[in-house]
């Protein structure tokens, strides 16, 4: 039976899933939840989400959420196939797996996610983008693209020479922000622009960005 | 050769693994970091973590950083003594383990951090607790907490009917939380108060709590 994933293909976090099932090549069906009627705040799919969100994966009788507790679940499902995302037959290399994971969801993601939310997600709600809030997350995202730059330089991927689930955490979120006027934080950093177009022209991810159009519904 | 933690024991994110690793019994060096003096913001601190924050871990040649990915290392490495953190023979139980480190991970901890900043980093820092800041995080945390005690309701932990990661990562900042006016958030919910009491009574944490007196240096 293929895995079920409710989800939106424009949002960030079902993105960010479905990078890694195409990685793994994992046959699975997306149903689609309506953001825009709030279907992810009402019964039935807070029975499956309980905080409201998507995505959520259903393996069997299985039911998961949080993207990134999802993609860890396909690495470790799938290990035998596709890419190996997470190293685990290598401890070290596991732990540095582990450790850019986290760099990714509590140093990189809240300096990117406002700047994203401000140029897509403020004009759906009728605002104009808040210099202001941008500005002081781009200065937060520079700091932690700097050690980027400095780790890029010594190795191809975050985690190693390896792409992993470190680098593919950030694709959707970075594919979204490069379509912002900031774009240059990243160019400007010469490992930091080589490890963007290495990651995101990856087969599995061009797939998925196809459906990212964010706010074009 | 010992473990070597970099860190502060009144740091709630040296804690966290300190909890971890009193869990496996692990024999490990504390390696006190000044954060007075701003020690980790300085070399030879930062060639251990460029994002300058404790803790590190050392294990031999390889530096590990970020607490929650120091604590998945050391429940992986010695996964064969003290507490199952983490059910790697039981891919379901693994799965829903990930969840709920990811659900502290993305929406606990942001909402219960800046309260905590508040009241135990502020008045250091000469400064009132901003009760503005405070009621906000309060209505997030209250939400999450809502959650948190109708899962509780069914296990007697958040993954599941076993104690794993998931719960120890809420360990140090719920312990200073509930030093904090606004315990009762915890308290007036009966299933996550049962759940507070028994994983802040487990001797691993006891150990851990005895050093964290925040502002008290």
């Amino acid at each position: 039976m293929a895995l079920k994933l409710y989800g939106a293909p424009m949002s960030t976090c079902t993105s960010r899933v479905m990078a890694c099932l195409h990685e793994k090549a994992v046959d699975f069906e997306l149903i689609p939840v309506d953001l825009f009627t709030c279907e992810h705040k009402q019964p039935p799919f807070l029975s499956k989400n309980p905080f409201g969100q998507i995505p959520v994966l259903e393996d069997g009788d299985l039911t998961l959420f949080e993207s990134r507790a999802i993609t860890g679940y396909v690495a470790e499902k799938f290990k035998e196939t596709g890419c190996d995302l997470i190293r685990q037959q290598d401890l070290k290399e596991s732990a540095l797996v582990k450790v850019w994971i986290e760099v990714e969801s509590q140093r990189f993601h809240p300096a990117i996610a406002p700047i994203v939310y401000e140029y897509f997600v403020a004009p759906i709600q009728g605002k104009s983008p808040d210099q202001t809030i941008i500005d002081a997350n781009l200065e937060k995202l520079g700091k932690v693209l700097d050690v980027y730059e400095a780790k890029l330089s010594s190795s191809k991927y975050l985690a190693g020479d390896f792409y992993s689930l470190a680098d593919l955490h950030h694709l959707p979120y970075t594919y979204y922000f490069m379509k912002t006027p900031c774009a240059s934080v990243m160019d400007e950093r010469p490992h930091v622009k080589a490890w963007w177009e290495d990651i995101s022209s990856r087969p599995a991810f061009k797939k998925v960005a196809e459906g990212m159009n964010f706010g074009d519904k």
